[in-house]
């Protein structure tokens, strides 16, 4: 890398490197690499993974898994962007605690300890950062789990976007699980906690501006005790994930292709809030896209459906819990569903970013 | 808290808030709230403790020390804003893995996985990040870790700066040690491992353009090895950190502060390299307050100062390493320097920021 000493300008080298696949032919990064959908896949395969791939990172779990000692841990991190830094329902900072806490808990863990790191951009209201760090701390809390180092920066005014926030978590995994993405079998159900797009129609509905017959609140909330309630019912589980960005759709996609299975939807079967739906058909989304922060899809025996779904019915977040569709041996690496008019449409990732900046 | 939703505008609710001690009457965060000084000491006084404070983050240690079953975990999280991104001797990926790196270092842990999020502008070029990535990647060899988990972000042009990245890592710590910057006593003495400013005037040249006889080269570098070393010639050693934000200065003055001891230096004794000075005096810096991402400060027991110091010359990162001052039961809580002229200074911590955007 050759740096120009008088005008600052690099010129860095790239002798040796290699970009094995064109990134879509993209010469630069567009917003959709951050969206959670293809373009972010394939950032991470052509890009993240040559670099850095070893064993645990080729996993692609929300967690990773790492033994150290006797324990197993499991490590996670996200950083939250959103925009704006409040919504209806919560703000950036209960949803970095809860983002980091389900992250962990989709891999069977009992949350511990997070870091949280912030950046912040000059001139943001010092009551601004008081009101997300005392969300922070009630959400801390309430998920049980401590902020046990930090880390603060500064940006000049123009450089940032008012706040941006690291969580970084580990927790404990019991010895015996083995929930990931890659575990789904054919003849398994497909359960879903509860009401899908919240958490992103909340966000759009503040940044459009929209007034519908009710609010739209988002669902951000901790999962990891749902999740203690349905490995109790069946410590058999064998995928669990929360569908943030790219929502349900996405979610399905990267299980059904990491296990190499088909996936069947009923689309009749999953919940939604009517003025979600409203919001959507609005916006021309489609609610199978839209960012959840307090949902949860689980990949489950069949045998053991029944009672996981009874457990998850006895937890505040699991009220509306309901199997919404089965793992198939056919079209493998593709997610099908049913529609309500009775014909079947394949459910795609979606390629760039349907809403930006949602978490 | 109240959103207007149809302005999307904010209106966050402060009952029950308190706020212990005004922050220097500031209503918004300015560039110093990120420098390292005392106005970074203060935001986390005043607004991070009591909202998150527990035993351990009170501790305000590079890296938190976790109980983990049998393990003893070092873990820690830095996020790196550092303008330009490229830089003579390193950049912001290699920066990101050193500097997590040297925090868990400093517990006397052994790095072992980290963490890695950024946060990327639309915009950036593509080889740039490829740039970044890839030295991460050597970095990460270099320093025996392994990245495991990540996580992508894009924000709209004009909402960053190019990339910031966020690393947090794990570490394991032997049974046995104490090594806390609360633990300096009367009579122990004070290592530096090298020259110092360096850093901080390579950012600081690329970023004015200056031009200097020879370049200044940023120290960036991982120190865990040379840790090994001084703790395999002395495990009793009773401080170490790293001066990067806020310097020399600022570290030593956080450790009279935490330990309730004074600290005498002598100036003559502190390696400079010659550039470094220059361009200080030609700033009107005080090379004590610059940053460095490669060297340490140790407080040892005197009778095993020879020893660790023996085994630090060993290592390509301590070839310099040398006694600069001592730990005594006067002026405790003070710096104390001893000047090229024979006269004496108090060393205070900067209140603001010296060279902003650092790390």
């Amino acid at each position: 890398m050759n740096v120009n000493i008088q005008t600052g300008i690099e010129t860095p080298q790239f002798d040796g490197m290699s970009c094995p696949v064109p990134l879509r032919d993209f010469n630069e990064i567009v917003m959709g690499h951050g969206g959670g959908g293809k373009l972010t896949a394939e950032l991470i395969e052509h890009l993240f993974l040559p670099a850095f791939g070893n064993e645990k990172l080729n996993q692609l779990r929300d967690s990773t898994i790492l033994d150290i000692g006797d324990q197993r841990l499991a490590f996670s991190t996200d950083s939250f962007v959103v925009r704006p830094l409040f919504f209806l329902g919560g703000n950036i900072g209960d949803l970095a605690i809860n983002g980091t806490v389900n992250d962990l808990a989709m891999s069977g863990a009992k949350p511990l300890y997070l870091s949280a790191a912030f950046i912040i951009e000059e001139g943001l209201p010092m009551e601004t950062l008081h009101a997300i760090v005392k969300s922070m701390s009630l959400a801390a809390r309430r998920a049980g789990v401590q902020i046990v180092t930090g880390d603060t920066k500064v940006v000049e005014r123009g450089h940032g976007d008012g706040c941006f926030i690291n969580t970084t978590g580990i927790g404990v995994v019991q010895p015996g699980l083995r929930i990931a993405a890659d575990q789904a079998s054919p003849g398994d159900v497909v359960i879903l906690s509860g009401t899908i797009g919240d958490h992103g129609m909340a966000i759009m509905s503040v940044r459009e501006g929209f007034e519908f017959e009710s609010l739209i609140f988002s669902d951000s909330a901790p999962l990891h005790e749902l999740v203690e309630k349905m490995l109790a019912a069946c410590p058999d589980i064998r995928t669990l994930r929360d569908p943030t960005r790219g929502g349900v759709a996405t979610s399905l996609n990267e299980i059904a292709a990491a296990s190499n299975v088909g996936i069947e939807i009923d689309e009749t079967t999953i919940p939604i809030n009517p003025c979600v739906q409203s919001a959507c058909e609005l916006l021309g989304l489609d609610p199978l896209f839209v960012a959840n922060e307090g949902k949860l899809l689980a990949i489950v025996p069949s045998t053991a459906a029944e009672a996981i779904i009874a457990a998850m019915h006895q937890h505040e977040f699991g009220t509306n819990a309901r199997i919404i569709g089965r793992v198939v041996d056919t079209r493998r690496k593709m997610v099908i569903a049913k529609t309500a008019f009775g014909s079947t449409r394949v459910i795609t990732m979606q390629i760039g970013e349907q809403l930006p900046r949602i978490c």
